[in-house]
């Protein structure tokens, strides 16, 4: 299993709760959670990486695969370890949806973000 | 005293923190908190509209005016009801970058946005 570093600091960035009324809502931390399942291939050890209890990891994955009409994450059997996870293609274009909606909104308020924090102390 | 009703509910909506690396953060609570300080001319009245205590309130203003160069609010002397609080250029100036990003990150995520709703149950 690979073990990622923490994201390098950034001057500034956006960190982006998307609110769907009633339906729920998809933020940095799902976004974050689905980035390491996909990557390591396991719920528990995505959620560690994140100082995650595997409750908790599983407690959210379990609200988006109810918040989608299809699930974001399936488990899968076989390799080394026994069984995993992995994204659906539901779970990947969620994910990719989630990034360009951050991407795009970074890109739309540089301006302004540059603005506001020259008015930082 | 003017009560503001709540926003209507939205389809869906983003809700933006502006994350400074090590000066702090901007998202929707203190901005709403500075909205209904402009509007209402107090700190009191205006954490009271959000169900906020006002130690609580004042917690928000103090962070504020210590994150930024120049204070955001400031106390205002006089009035029917003696003293109370309004936004300095400083703090009309922070909120209306953060209403302007917000505004122009939805307009760049519409699209997606409308992606993203349309996988949901």
């Amino acid at each position: 299993m690979t073990r990622t570093p923490a994201p390098p600091p950034e001057r500034h960035r956006l960190s982006i709760r998307l609110v769907f009324d009633d339906s729920g809502m998809m933020g940095p931390g799902k976004a974050e959670l689905l980035e390491r399942i996909a990557r390591c291939g396991s719920i528990a050890a995505a959620g560690r990486e994140m100082g995650m209890s595997y409750k908790r990891a599983w407690m959210l994955i379990e609200t988006l695969n109810a918040m989608f009409r299809e699930p974001l994450v399936e488990r899968v059997r076989g390799g080394p370890g026994g069984g995993g996870a992995e994204l659906t293609p539901a779970g990947q274009e969620v994910l990719a949806l989630y990034r360009a909606i951050v991407a795009e909104a970074e890109a739309a308020g540089q301006e302004r973000l540059e603005a506001m924090r020259a008015l930082l102390k």
